[in-house]
């Protein structure tokens, strides 16, 4: 399995203890928990999934490595490994995500709680960064999130920017969308920026016709938040983007996360960082 | 004297070498070369300029620790010290810039070419960071600047942005404005906030009147650019923003450079680069 992580560790508050991540993983892997996972063991990175058969997996890392924005490669195993020791040492990817996504060519099929039933000794595990890690990096600078004080999921909305296409991988790029005052805006980007590889910098900021969203109020998925007088709509890449492609390439069968109930590792958000 | 600086030297290319500098800085000495000098030996640090007696020079220390955007220290001469040996072996302030501005009781007054006439014992020297610094690191990256493609001065407006008041300093905070696409703002706050010690990130994108210019067509200084269809315009404080505090303070006499004829040093713009 490889790994990609920046070395450095700064200090960002760590409210829960390790011991609390993985009885929480214990949880979720016996089933007792199965909901979405914004929020909990802050301080901890939570991932999106994409699971693929290994005659695909080249084309998809490709299609990660085109793409860093919407997909940033926190992790890629090996085919057939279900354990993700880098990640956090009990973990197993068959049971370990609260909720599971499959595809059958290209369309959505079923809702899963584990994969028992589904596992495939060639599958190989992307394991790609979320933006539930720079948004606790832009709460600790006292930056508002809007979606976050309204208790809702963040405003998702496909967008006109392709994506880098990869085999049979490509389709337009998903982003999420945040308001901000100016201010704040500009210290979204300063901070975003140091966390590369849980989507980075935004990719626009103003007006969003200019990307192809016609209606801020309409969003694809998610929820809707107010953009309210004088602030600005703030552009992220997102990591649905891969979703979107895999459904267009149709591939016969793959697995993804459901959006919003991510895996929870033991790496510290902190240990995303840059800088 | 005090120099602030950051250690670190990034691989900014330099075109021109310091041999060009201390030649310019003669031919500016001996009056030969009276002209602004925007883009003049690109790669070496160009400074804004106040000099104030010592009385004063407590209370506009403050004011430039207070807002440190507008007022980035460089550099702060001894009383009386005209020689500016960290910013250049053969520095004179007397006569090394090309044109300077007196003010008497906050009234300009005169535009001197040196200061041999009105040299005191008691004048200290304050080196602000300019623009002129990250300007050439945005065009690095590819970044286009409106006004320097237009061959003009950039565009500065005030605002109802307050500074922090120190002594008998105060007033509003000046700003420099550069349009660029959305893309290119993100990147060009990025960019800036590495050059922390020539204002830094801009203070302000999008909706000029939030910071209160009604009209981007009327600078109250420097010259008007367009902002095309789908650009954003960036705000960045700007080192007029003391001349206002000046003129705001009606102190009975101060000398500061004349806008855009600037002190050339033999300071690298890599040297101020923060990362």
């Amino acid at each position: 399995m490889h790994f990609w992580s920046e070395q450095h560790v700064d200090n960002n508050e760590v409210n829960h203890s390790v011991a609390e991540v993985h009885q929480l993983r214990n949880k979720i892997r016996s089933g007792e928990f199965c909901q979405q996972t914004s929020g909990l063991v802050s301080g901890y990175v939570q991932t999106n999934i994409v699971i693929l058969p290994s005659a695909l997996a080249g084309d998809f890392l490709k299609f990660c490595v085109k793409n860093p924005k919407p997909c940033p490669l926190i992790a890629v195993s090996e085919p057939g490994e279900f354990q993700l020791k880098d990640l956090g040492p009990d973990i197993d990817i068959r049971t370990d995500v609260p909720k599971y996504l499959t595809y059958t060519n290209g369309q959505l099929t079923e809702e899963l709680n584990d994969l028992h039933s589904v596992w495939q000794d060639d599958f190989v595990t992307f394991v790609l960064g979320c933006s539930f890690s720079f948004e606790a990096a832009l709460l600790e600078a006292n930056l508002p999130i809007r979606h976050i004080d309204n208790c809702t999921n963040v405003p998702m909305f496909k967008t006109n920017i392709d994506t880098n296409a990869a085999g049979v991988f490509n389709g337009k790029t998903v982003v999420t969308m945040r308001p901000f005052s100016a201010a704040d805006a500009i210290k979204a980007v300063q901070i975003t920026s140091r966390y590369r590889s849980v989507h980075g910098a935004p990719i626009h900021l103003g007006d969003p016709s200019l990307i192809g969203i016609d209606d801020l109020s309409q969003p694809d998925f998610g929820d809707k938040v107010e953009v309210k007088k004088g602030e600005i709509p703030v552009f992220w890449a997102c990591g649905v983007t891969p979703q979107l492609a895999i459904e267009q390439a149709k591939i016969p069968f793959c697995i993804t996360h459901k959006p919003g109930y991510m895996l929870i590792t033991d790496l510290l958000n902190a240990q995303l960082s840059l800088i």
